[in-house]
């Protein structure tokens, strides 16, 4: 089986030997307060190495802006529980984070969705938006966003449209959520400033460690204007005492022994041999019709099928042909992208990525020739709603 | 500063480089899938251990029905986010831990607290309670109780009064949300069952590895029967993703290669000295009308102060005589607890312990003077309801 379904990073390539060590010395000279209950907040010195980090994105910020979380996810989470009530209405990219999705639908809000072009969410789109539901007496809380190499799209907002989200943020008095677990993941550029670079009163900015160094500590960060990392934090304390604390103090040690800017270039190169694969095995093996997004950085690629294909239906014949994707539904709260799948380039290695494309090329040809000789609409039947969510498959092919 | 203040275990017993040397093992090993992220659910080998942790209290589980959580204050979080809405009724014990208190505050469940005598909580006051507030409407979700040296009082259920709470929860049909932290920290005599052992029906069981490993990875758990547990995966996933996975291989590593039963009995005699410190200190340092409890396990002393006294405006002078407490109105939803204050045994020396109790006893008798000399009551008015939440004094002096 190829897997080209997960989000899961490839960390083979960590120096594991040294990081042993390193944590292994951590232990003997400060286990007392590494295995000890720590703050709410999130520990002082992981705080500040954080300020470190986002400083490769151009984000200036005070290490006592910043909650440490038990990976980003939970910071969405505390997010959506510090600002929303059920009923609540969140925007989001059109498609957007499954895992983002099911958190808010935890939390009994709403999503609408909010259409891209190959730029990222489109401002007059998200104006109307906004616009339309409050006039229908909606509550919107946030613009959910994922400004590099978007989960499941691929899509990366450019500097004007930054520009833009943040004025149109103060323009319409809008919170935006900006979840950046990929931004230093780039593969054909420097960084470009995180929206919270452009702003520091409407954006709350969401960090995370799982793909510049590892998931299985356990630690993102939310860093947010004063008022809200109070509420945060008491959510925090109350949701888990504290953070992980041995984790904070892996990673801190991590950071400061280590080159981890030079381990985030490692992890470029061998992604981005990667993505090459994938983007060059694309057009070879998928049959006419078929589009796809171009990242440049991340981990994923979105593929639009020939019409009348449905991702979903295919999987089971998928799955028998020894190659997995995420169907494009699971992104949409409304039941959409079943013409979509999210393909991912992360886990696997290049010749295995070639592979796994070559058989979802003639799974998806299989399904064309039965879909022409027997004259079944494989696709099932659409929930129409232009008004908000439908816009083009975004960076298409 | 001689703190009888806060709750931190003394993990400075713990064999830290040997434990270094294997959390490093692991690393080189098998660090790509400990770093790695993992089951929502938590590590199967980890719930698998804990199976064998909780047959130590008696309670036969299969680890299928076990969820990791982040702390087993995750645990409280999302088992109150499962169960309750807003205005919904906890009960708990009068006074009960002031964590739980908060995260059922945060949640916007009321706690109505239920009386407690020197055997636990009060089974007809809990069957009064529960049919008082149905009879006017109210949704009592659960009870909240911590069995075993509970927190703030140090005060343990009889095996008697376990088996009448379990036999009353299925009269009233009521859940009952077992917490036990510090079940195996018993200093007297061998673990009674839990009540989780005397019943897997109508009983929701946390535990955790913070007092007796180290609470710094931040690992505890939820039994729950089998649809009750599938809501809490679902809860956690959107909630973190996965619990601390690096956090679960290495307390796995801990409990497979050292000898964790031999460390708990480590820890029992060292916890044993610092209570029987303090308890051989009290007699001797508090004047007359002061009470207290003679917990047999756990980490804490409920302390009432002679009538007219109030432990939260005696605060800032005991800590100018250099000691600190937790004032009992901490642990009271209700305003309750003013002449009350919890003494930790926990973490200073037993030297400091009885330093602590010889200067408390100073400021509580000095406090007596003043109020002998200018007639002043110091207690201000306290709120009455006598109906639920007003119990007698556990287990006095």
């Amino acid at each position: 089986m190829v897997s080209l379904a997960g989000g899961m990073p490839n960390i083979a390539d960590l120096p594991r030997e040294a990081i042993g060590a390193a944590i292994s010395k951590l232990i003997a000279e400060n286990g007392v307060q590494a295995m000890q209950y720590g703050s709410g907040q999130g520990e002082p010195f992981m705080r500040d190495k954080i300020t470190e980090v986002m400083a490769e994105e151009q984000i200036a910020a005070h290490a006592d802006d910043i909650v440490i979380t038990c990976g980003s996810q939970q910071g969405l989470d505390l997010v959506t529980r510090v600002f929303c009530d059920p009923g609540d209405v969140i925007l989001a990219e059109a498609p957007s984070y499954v895992g983002a999705l099911g958190t808010f639908h935890a939390n009994q809000c709403e999503v609408v969705h909010v259409a891209m072009d190959e730029h990222g969410i489109v401002p007059q789109m998200l104006r109307h938006a906004v616009h339309t539901l409050r006039a229908a007496g909606r509550k919107v809380k946030f613009l959910y966003t994922i400004p590099n190499f978007q989960n499941p799209t691929g899509v990366s907002q450019t500097l004007e449209r930054r520009r833009e989200l943040v004025a149109l943020a103060h323009e319409v008095d809008l919170l935006i959520l900006e979840d950046n677990p990929y931004g230093l993941l780039t593969l054909d550029e420097q960084p470009l400033p995180a929206l919270r670079a452009l702003d520091a009163e409407k954006v709350v900015y969401l960090g995370s460690f799982s793909k510049t160094f590892a998931p299985g500590f356990r630690v993102g960060w939310v860093l947010a204007p004063h008022a809200v990392r109070e509420k945060l934090v008491l959510t925090q304390e109350s949701a888990t005492l504290c953070p992980p604390v041995f984790s904070q103090f892996a990673i801190a040690k991590y950071l400061d022994e280590f080159d981890w800017r030079g381990q985030i270039l490692v992890f470029r190169d061998m992604y981005r041999a990667r993505r090459d694969a994938m983007l060059e095995a694309l057009p070879e093996h998928m049959p006419a019709g078929s589009q796809w997004t171009h990242p440049r950085g991340g981990f994923f690629v979105w593929l639009t099928l020939p019409e009348g294909l449905d991702s979903q239906a295919m999987l089971p014949r998928a799955v028998t042909a020894r190659v997995a994707y995420t169907p494009g539904t699971a992104f949409y709260a409304d039941g959409l992208g079943s013409r979509n799948m999210r393909l991912s380039f992360c886990f696997p290695t290049p010749e295995r990525i070639i592979e796994g494309v070559k058989r979802l090329g003639e799974v998806i040809k299989a399904e064309l020739v039965t879909r022409a000789t027997f004259g079944i609409d494989v696709t099932p039947a659409q929930p129409i709603r232009r008004d908000l969510t439908v816009g083009p498959a975004p960076d298409v092919n």
